[in-house]
């Protein structure tokens, strides 16, 4: 469903709800885009007009503060005026469906929305009862989605791998289970052809094999770090999980926190990623985090371009 | 007391208070300028250097993010610099009264505000003690008034059924005691000469008989319905209602809601209102609310350039 | 280790952390640019170029929207984006550091930070972690500094009692122990050569003698106010205090109040001043706070000008 929905007949993007079913070209093309908006997206008034007296509402049904900050700062770069909608302290709470509200924002003239959902499929269904003229980014669904995060990730790998993927291959460890930015992650990945995909996570935080098709599943850590180019560190959702699922947090570093000795045992070369908030001593090493190897900080630089990309195919 | 407040000497308006007592003229004259200013009233930068470098600050002693945005947007069309200040997480909490919080922001520069608060009157009292520059408008206090919507209400109808309002019966229907939208629509109505002025709802969420003077009182909502040109459905305020009070809301919707079959008593070609939020299935059908007769969400729309009106009265 | 980090090898600022151990030509320097700037401080676009498209971060891991909203607009005048980062819903209760929040932020972008903090030295610590062109500016951390606050007074001060500090005797009065805007106005006065500091307040309530060295100690408040320039008066931080220290508020005032016979014993154009929020009737007077010798308002003024100066100075 939101394949149909986020595609125009021609092929253009209407909304962006999911990474998955995208074409490679697509993908490939939102990427260039960032890396042309790259130069002006950190700083400067050199595209403040691209998007001038057009309106973006950050619409959060779930609190998510560098996110939210992250596509304010991108749609601010563009020129446009953006409204942040705080549903903790809205008329939800007065009984009002979150689609009235969709459609109530729409009526003041606000013609693209930013939306986090805790629920799976939430913002697809708003998309649906969207007006035709409103674009919608999926800023994260439940365990579903979260799209730009995909994209800024494929970004970042890019930049340090060049454009081939095939000849990738990328871990993803942690709590995969409870995360939308691994499930992003896979749809783009196999997107654009990556060699080989590795998961890997005690058996209780990795999900279903419907989510893992095509992927090589580790339990052992030291053997799903061995030789790749990349591995993608998940934080424990702890606030996800029902309390006898919780790990306790220094067995979880011991069997799958990134350590220096298991970074040692991947390609010398490779890259270190996060999506962040990180649990420094949880699921990552301090020391690696801030090494030589990590690019967690230039995954956070490139959601500005990538962000503004999207919004710029959507508005444009 | 609002009154002499509100108006300067020579009859311009100073503050947005009331509509109580507001000549038919002033009322026309912000309806006039409201529908000049609507084709730039949702998108582009037309309007952008006509308050440029002036602020507005959106005060509000009370939670209302769909109100708040609508100001927001307004003031950010006419090219304002826009200060949102959340009395729940404010000074308020240190000891410090509202009057105290409204002359600081007034320090700073600050020339307008958009104030809410839970208590009648409390906005009328802050503009006593402003500073002569000020500009103050009432985004609702208590159950008083909420001028803003009582204005583009009447926009909304007289875009339907014509300046006329002499030819018009209006029913105002629902939880009308706690509504400071039902009071500043009657204060509209009848400043304009509304023709015939009917209110329905179970006599305990009635208000007096000041309130109602002028008005055909029904508590059957057929016979209320019936033959009217519009219909403005009220949200039960549960929130504001002893425990006691609260009516079954199945039996409200039986009763009081406006269904199918009740909207076919009106006149053919009736308009249904609602200031929102609305609680489907309670005072209003969802089909209904979404159906041909509808203009709720133009009655949103119809906000900005209302609001964009009154802020550029009170500010040019 | 805070004046280190917030000089440049040159002497230009680098952050402004604490006015502890400034040079007199700094601060003064920072008060003539205030001067300059007041002219465009508080309406218009005349500075709107001057730091356009840089950005500016408020990130408040303590409450306070007065503070916050003196900065918005001061970054707003100068043309920056602004972005306000409220910690209360951050990614902090997800586990990260404030060092990796602030990375994070230096990330997308942000090149300016203005930050609260409970903590003594925790705005220090971000900026000894922050990268080499990061700017911040300490928006009161514990009881430690609140370095704009302190400037603003001096700012105000000159204004009233001209630029020779020596001729003046300057009492600070109340609740000095938890007030960091004592020890940054304490700081301001040494480093302009203020002739007499004198302090007052109860014993439990005064900070110990590294913090009052070379200032007169007064328990009385009669003979702390006889004769003085200028009364700066604190709240009582009655959140700041554990339970047994609270005093009465009505006992309070009978001693350390500044009633308008108090204040007659200061020179006859003493001017009154106060960091606000203001409690009424306990450290101060109410007909006195809105009285003739009251400048508190002007100080909240000359926070548009000061802070528009720091950024400029720490931006420029």
């Amino acid at each position: 469903m939101s394949h149909d929905l986020q595609l125009q007949p021609d092929g253009r993007l209407r909304h962006l709800l999911t990474l998955e079913g995208l074409p490679a070209a697509t993908i490939t093309g939102l990427l260039d885009a960032a890396e042309a908006l790259r130069p002006h997206a950190h700083r400067g008034t050199a595209l403040r007009d691209r998007l001038a007296g057009r309106s973006l509402c950050t619409l959060f049904f779930e609190t998510s503060t560098r996110t939210r900050s992250s596509f304010q700062l991108a749609a601010t770069r563009l020129g446009m005026d953006v409204l942040n909608f705080d549903l903790a302290t809205s008329s939800t709470k007065k009984g009002e469906s979150a689609l009235d509200t969709l459609r109530t924002l729409e009526a003041m003239g606000v013609d693209s929305f930013v939306i986090r959902h805790a629920d799976n499929g939430a913002v697809a269904a708003l998309a649906a009862g969207a007006a035709p003229g409103t674009r919608i980014i999926n800023a994260g669904d439940g365990r579903s989605a979260h799209p730009t995060q995909g994209l800024l990730d494929m970004l970042t790998l890019r930049q340090h791998k060049g454009a081939d993927f095939s000849r990738l291959a990328v871990l993803i460890a942690g709590d995969l289970k409870h995360s939308r930015v691994a499930r992003s992650d896979l749809h783009a990945l196999r997107a654009l052809g990556c060699g080989e995909i590795r998961v890997c996570g005690p058996a209780n935080l990795l999900p279903g094999d419907d989510v893992l098709q095509g992927c090589r599943v580790f339990h052992d850590f030291d053997q799903a770090v061995a030789g790749v180019d990349a591995a993608i560190m998940l934080r424990l959702q702890r606030e996800r999980m029902d309390e006898g699922l919780v790990p306790s947090l220094e067995g979880y570093y011991k069997d799958y926190g990134l350590s220096p000795a298991r970074l040692a045992l991947a390609k010398p070369d490779a890259i270190v990623m996060h999506p962040g908030p990180m649990n420094r001593g949880v699921e990552i090493d301090g020391g690696v985090a801030d090494g030589p190897q990590s690019v967690i900080l230039q995954q956070v630089a490139n959601g500005l371009p990538m962000r503004m990309a999207v919004i710029a195919a959507l508005m444009g």
